[in-house]
């Protein structure tokens, strides 16, 4: 068998990006696949096109680094930089399997689907990292628990390269394990 | 045919509630029957509960009025008012079936879980509205947008009786358009 | 609380019926309500539309009875006769939570959506009998065991009284239980 | 951008396989490879690890080649030869993302579940070729329509190799619409 299987990092914020995150989703694509992870996102534009273009960009980039998990049956609908389009046919359900399939979550601004995605992370115990914006769910949430199933918090706002060296931190605690609905 | 299909209402909130938030949920789900809606909700304990205990002892009630769509695909596993259990083997995705099916969303306090379906509710188009109580991030976000694709806020926090008031209206209202993901 | 909650029956077939298939669809409609059972269709149109007016125009009838899980987030994409239509915008991802929310399952007919129903109801143990037409999968596969983890068939083909009345039997018996992926 | 994305082939069948399949499995993801594919399977055991590990083991592979779409959460969940896991929480409603995120499915063997993989995939209208074995529904379905929605039939039986070179024919063809539910 191979050497260890190596960690994915989601990027989630909105495909309607302001200028500021779509530079800084940029970085952090490319900070996630200098940090060894491979990237996950939605698949669509905003956010998640620009941060898997700056995945695809950085040094260390391999083909089959970025992950799209898509809301349609198509994989025509993902942004040209995304290697591996997940098709589900499952609409805004989608928002969990991108989450789920992390190992840490990493914000940039955020709309309503992103607050989706750090609630459902939260509750699946997947670390969550806010990223520095001026916008956005993301840093509007930064240091503050969720609610009280767990002991951490949604961390930062930091700026990419932190986030990203935090994330390898975490990503090597024991996982917080699940705890119910609700 | 029949007349009109009747409207029906979501009662979100914690498996793990406050006795305040298990009053109000019970208040609640009586004054959702009793102003013409069917009830869902996530078919569990807490909130869920104790609004279907609610809507099960109102003066109106019909066997059917209460629908809990479960993450299991056990219907044993539904608490012991609901009539319908809509078994989805979906764990958490479940959630976005509780909102989309719901014509109109009331929150009761508030955990991370009901945090993601206010969020996908928001995105899908469904109105929300907070009901009064300390805790939770139903009270929380009231009175504000949770981005910027909707005109609307989360209205509340309404005690029960005003909530549903406010409901009644609101799904009478022309509905809000999908606008995307993110 | 209330007395013990009603068994459901799915009706599962193709929304490209032949005029035989809607019969048999309406009566086994009427069949399952006078059997005591609500009934759970995929809310559209062909068998499913049959199945459901049958139900309403049964005696027993009662407002509540006729259940439609969707593929859509759209309740108005639901069959007229439909009283409680489930929301899901999962596409054909609904067809798991048809036969997952059904304690048993008749088939009439039966396209390619049909077949992908009963064997994801082989797999999470919902007992699966085909109803007496000259089409489809529910009687090409009737007599035959869909692999080798369950111990039974499925069951018929048998004309919609027979296939009612085996269904109260079935549905009474120890539930099989699930045994794993593939 | 990168050069034109890799199509992606699924190989479907039974966690329970017989030796016959396991070996075939094996075959066949090395051919899938070889022709250029990259895989994606269940992500458990039995034919999805043997193909997998054939995957792995063939002279093109690259990490990245291989992803395992699971029913659960928990990465660790994966077979030892998947690169990526895609972890979904959807139990059974996993395997229509197995089918969707393909460009061409092939069968091995096959129980229920993979009987409930080539259904949704016709649905879907991805191709379907069905890989030589003395086993499963694969081999009692190659030949036929599943239904009249499409003009094709389940291909096969083939050999490994033979199933990869229509497979790459047909991911060239014009992808077959999508037609409605049943």
């Amino acid at each position: 068998m191979s050497p260890e299987r190596r960690f994915i990092a989601a990027v989630i914020g909105s495909a309607h990006a302001t200028a500021e995150e779509e530079r800084v989703a940029g970085a952090l694509g490319a900070a996630v696949i200098a940090g060894g992870f491979r990237l996950v996102t939605g698949g669509l534009d905003g956010v998640m096109l620009a941060a898997s273009r700056g995945a695809r960009e950085a040094a260390g980039y391999q083909s089959g680094d970025v992950i799209g998990v898509l809301p349609s049956y198509e994989a025509a609908s993902a942004n040209p930089y995304v290697d591996i389009p997940i098709c589900t046919g499952l609409n805004h359900a989608r928002n969990l399997i991108v989450v789920a399939t992390a190992d840490v979550v990493l914000v940039v601004g955020g709309w309503s689907g992103t607050l989706s995605e750090m609630a459902l992370a939260w509750q699946i115990g997947r670390p969550v990292i806010a990223v520095q914006t001026t916008t956005g769910w993301g840093g509007r949430l930064a240091g503050a628990p969720l609610d009280e199933r767990r002991q951490d918090v949604v961390h930062g706002p930091l700026p990419p390269e932190g986030a990203v060296a935090l994330a390898r931190e975490l990503v090597r605690a024991p996982r917080v394990p699940l705890t119910g609905f609700g």
